[in-house]
């Protein structure tokens, strides 16, 4: 009996992943994007769009830290909820210090973990959210990261003026802030489990295409899950990873293929999605961690919410690197996490 | 009974505490430092010290990272544990980007969260650790941090070349990693509860006086902590905040006595430990990410080991800032995590 009581409290899962006893519940998500954003395929979906990309601020880091906050209050608006009422904000940015999330949450006074894992963050903060409702550790849990276009290129790149050449596999920065309340309320949108992915590095170096740096680790972690909840590829209705582009899911799709496995046809990339290619002149796609967060929020929840996908497997992708690696001649390794959203 | 053990099953404590139904045993813990630190105070306690910096690498960066592999296989060894038996490992440090973690836990493969708490990240990774063993998402976790005083110095300040005057508030990055393995299996320290902090922002700007920016925040999350466990400062034999420094110190002491809290007589600081004040010319003490880590590491967790010190409270504090915020003219927020420590 004992013993039985311990299996079921038993929650690891395979190697990385973790699989609830109690799953959390997605309970509701904010979304503001930007202009260009909003003249995209997705761009009537978002709560709120800005037209000038500063909102309300006089600097473009400013503007994040704003986006930031307002995704939260969002989240937390629809569900009623008070920033007082929820236990701990886990957040992030690509900006170095992570200075957009400490600037923009410190308004609300929640307690708080920053987090930098690059374009992955989103998933890094929802796993850890869902982790400390699952644990009982809280109630209420919100999940926040945003990117802002002009205070990425400001950070890893040129000043726009400049008006520097991107190369065809070159990304173009999502400016967006998503935020996710988590908690033990019911809704129609369970985390009923997440893999955390480990560091992956192929020794690749152009920081210009990061599509090609991530896209292993993203078959790192997406194997692993399938691996250690024991699933096949067709379990989910949808693979979702964060932000590859258009080069970088291609060596997905054929790196999975090279293991056995054919995701093609489930296969969806944020960064694919939030822009028209062709129009919007992107290039490779978008990204960026609010690229993940904000295609999350306003267009693949909604279709779990409504059982049109019962189950996806939400996989966002980070590049680890800064300028300081990169002029110093580091490679730039990837991480994935994932995250098992089901409908209920 | 259902209702009882409801109770029984209920971590959070107060507003923002954890307090662990099981709580975990922290196993073992590795520490490296740098040549200043192996002539300071603590310099004959640290596991490993260099006496060029470097660590056999050719840049700073490429030294914190080697810090950090080493601390951990470190704390790993003492524990007679292999990378592959970490569940998680939970990291960071001051660079940009985190660039030194990643760089550094790579090689490890264990599947990681990135941190950025500032010089709090090592309370940061210790509650997330202790968190997630103690919900029973893994039987092993790590949590490592590290800071380099050149990498620093090149990160927030002037080129060391230009030997820029420094103001007696300023302190000195500690050249240091520190990393703990924390689990379920027993040892003579447990770590029974954590707070999390909140962001305090007292709008101050100098980011050469970090001891008065993180001093707020550190008072806030100590009431916190007494307040959420009903405990009066007397529960805790020490008190140690990460990296106040001689002019935080005596703010943070001022700041108490405002609120009816004297800790005077137990409190202990992490920056000023580590270096000899007067004869190695630290002015208000040390600060980093290492410094709090490999202090608890060195000095502190021994005593907790022997039962000298049989309860303590560990604080590291982060002054939240980037040299883009400063240079925006934004002000520089603290956040402060403790850590309940007592000997078993």
């Amino acid at each position: 009996m004992n013993q039985e009581k311990e299996q079921e409290k038993r929650q690891m899962m395979g190697k990385q992943s973790i699989c609830f006893a109690v799953a959390p519940f997605l309970l509701s998500a904010g979304s503001i994007a930007g202009k260009k954003e909003s003249e995209g395929p997705l761009g009537k979906l978002f709560d709120v769009t800005g037209q000038d990309d500063l909102f309300g601020a006089k600097t473009w880091e400013e503007a994040e830290s704003n986006m930031q906050k307002e995704a939260c209050v969002l989240a937390m608006g629809k569900a009623k909820v008070e920033p007082q009422d929820v236990r701990f904000l886990y957040g992030g940015d690509l900006l170095r210090q992570g200075i957009a999330t400490s600037i923009g949450v410190e308004a609300l006074q929640i307690p708080m973990f920053g987090l930098f894992g690059a374009c992955s963050t989103s998933g890094e903060a929802l796993a850890l959210a869902a982790m400390s409702v699952a644990a009982d550790y809280a109630d209420l849990s919100l999940a926040v990261t945003s990117s802002h276009f002009g205070s990425a290129e400001k950070e890893f790149r040129f000043p726009l003026g400049y008006a520097n050449q991107r190369p065809p596999s070159a990304q173009w920065t999502v400016t967006a802030s998503g935020a996710f309340l988590v908690g033990t309320k019911k809704s129609h949108v369970r985390i009923t489990g997440v893999t955390i992915g480990k560091i992956v590095d192929y020794g690749l170096k152009d920081s210009q295409n990061m599509g090609a740096c991530m896209a292993p680790a993203a078959r790192d972690t997406i194997i692993q899950n399938l691996s250690d909840f024991k699933r096949k590829p067709d379990y989910y209705d949808r693979i979702v990873t964060g932000d590859l582009g258009y080069v970088g899911r291609d060596i997905l799709i054929d790196l999975l293929n090279e293991r056995g496995y054919d995701i093609a046809s489930r296969h969806m990339d944020c960064g694919m999605t939030i822009f028209d290619q062709k129009s919007q002149d992107t290039h490779a796609g978008g990204s960026g961690c609010g690229c993940a967060a904000v295609t999350l929020a306003a267009y693949i929840l909604p279709k779990i919410q409504k059982g049109e996908w019962k189950r996806v497997l939400f996989v966002p992708t980070g590049a680890l690197m800064s300028t300081v690696s990169f002029n110093e001649g580091a490679s730039v390794p990837g991480i994935a996490h994932a995250i098992v959203l089901e409908h209920v």
